[in-house]
């Protein structure tokens, strides 16, 4: 990729990239200035520095939140810091693909044109991204079918389609995919429920993150960071099912 | 329309709506290749071609999921879609005006700007357009008294003003207008509901569409179609839903 | 504000937008000739005309939803409409930082993109800007203790970074802010929730917001508003919810 016409392209969008950055906060203060103080002191300065959940951690999130509500005004800096707090290029592209289907097609392509030209600055190529039929991560049958049959019974006499792909396309192949990691996966998927005030599949998929990995303080801190960036009734609207969720993984 | 003017706005759309087309493939795939893979194999080659809803019933499903989540990435691909399978112009007009009311005006405000230079560079002009104030299709009186009064009694208390223009202007006119088919209209009411998560007024206008002429195998495949096009969460939201609307009338 | 570079930045968008006002009706009727009548006879003539909620509401409740849904193809124009309307510039400013909270960050973001270059072109400057860190409103101890405990309660176990940023960020600091009245940051709250489909919170809400000064009248109204710019699903979700606020607060 890193050819002349990827470094040419890489000159045409970096000077647009650097300038908007530069201008962005006087932008908000022509307008706000109390936003642009809210940005630095309660976002910049604290929440992303919390602890609780990690900078990289944060940063899927974000990204999570921001294609899940297709919001072209904050993907290309999300992205990019995201890309800078240690989220892979290749984890990024499975975080897209991901989303086509938790979020919905257009969204996920929507995130696409805001990648492209950040791929093509930074020189990322086909070497850094995952390929397109890759050595699955082993399945765990036992679970797999419980899911199958749970959704069979909801589901199934309702839209055997929808049944079928959800097995076939998510269960045995998506969530397989090796460059994103289970427990990061579900990360995503239950920030792009929050986000979406889906609350409903909250408790599945919360306590499928937490079997995979994200642990109850993770959670939690997932959950306030949402709030900034997919707003406060989201946040509220997800905190007393997931405290439904710790509560009943506490007393089994 | 097919003035000297027309034609020159179509020869500034067409150059870049062609190149723009002809991109996409390999835009996705510097980006995420199995993305692109997905969308030919899941997709394009599989979705679209199942049995259960026709090409033209899925254009319009699509095109319905697009504009009530106002994504403008996929508008002008999914219009052009529509078009070319067979969704007429006139029918089209009435789907972004009817989704001016069920998903919001600044939803179809934003499909008429992709339409727009559609229109224009397809020389689609006034004369394949629905007129503005046109003889309305005949209202079923016991029906619209029956929804009236539901409403009356659920929602008068509440909003006098919204009461009054859900009679007024959607099932006294907007409903009646001739030039997209009642059957057609609920499609595109059911799937804006599924496509914003309001499962809520499913069951009111499954029903509806149901007793319109969509039969149950065409809903089913209208929830898994919209698995892809609006996320899976919704489509899993609106299954149980649905599910429960086909036993009733299975079992009334 | 009022320099030279203000000045020519007006200029440059200016002459844009004023193109774009006079062309809007015959675009939208050159794809959708009914749409341009509702626009004009069922919306302007008769919605922004109605009693029970003044005009200067009606574009706080439009800009609130727009913001929250995210549509930049109508901000520009409400934005004008609403300055036009008597909402002040400072109170402007307010609503959408507001809306950072209550509709997300990037909304917010997007709103300042729009906004930005109106405020250029009318010359607000600075000094009719809010300024960062004002004087706040008098606290009702007894009120936000009712409130935090409540909050604790329910949300507490599940994510306590939520409940500290909702007692400090929110209810001590954002809703004292001076340049937006309580009983205006409340409708902006209610109709942010009311767009977004998240209903969950508006019992609380609009509780609060009839406390703060509004009357059912206007609530109703904004309920029969938000129809046309929320669609008419959200519309409809939240009336049971506000009949069920009106009815316990008559008998209580």
């Amino acid at each position: 990729m890193k050819s002349i016409a990827a470094l040419a392209l890489a000159m045409t969008f970096a000077p647009f990239a650097s300038k908007a950055a530069s201008g962005v906060e006087e932008d908000v203060s022509s307008v706000a200035p109390a936003l642009q103080r809210y940005q630095q002191e309660t976002l910049d300065n604290v929440l992303w520095k919390r602890p609780g959940l990690s900078v990289r951690d944060r940063s899927v999130v974000t990204v999570a939140a921001i294609i899940t509500r297709n919001q072209a005004g904050l993907m290309t800096e999300q992205i990019r810091r995201a890309l800078d707090n240690g989220v892979k290029p290749a984890e990024l592209s499975e975080i897209i693909t991901h989303l086509a289907f938790y979020a919905g097609w257009g969204n996920a392509m929507a995130a696409i044109d805001a990648a492209r030209p950040i791929y093509i600055e930074r020189g990322i190529g086909a070497d850094q991204l995952p390929i397109s039929v890759p050595t699955l991560l082993p399945l765990d049958e036992a679970r797999e079918a419980q899911r199958a049959a749970a959704v069979e019974q909801s589901t199934g006499p309702a839209s055997p389609g929808l049944v079928r792909d959800t097995g076939e396309v998510l269960f045995r192949d998506l969530w397989l995919r090796p460059d994103l990691a289970p427990r990061d996966r579900s990360l995503v998927t239950v920030s792009a429920l929050i986000s979406a005030g889906q609350v409903a599949q909250v408790p599945f998929h919360l306590n499928r993150a937490m079997d995979n990995g994200l642990s109850r303080e993770e959670a939690s801190e997932v959950i306030s960071h949402l709030a900034y960036y997919a707003g406060w009734p989201n946040a509220f609207s997800a905190a007393p099912v997931a405290r439904e969720v710790f509560e009943k993984r506490a007393n089994p």
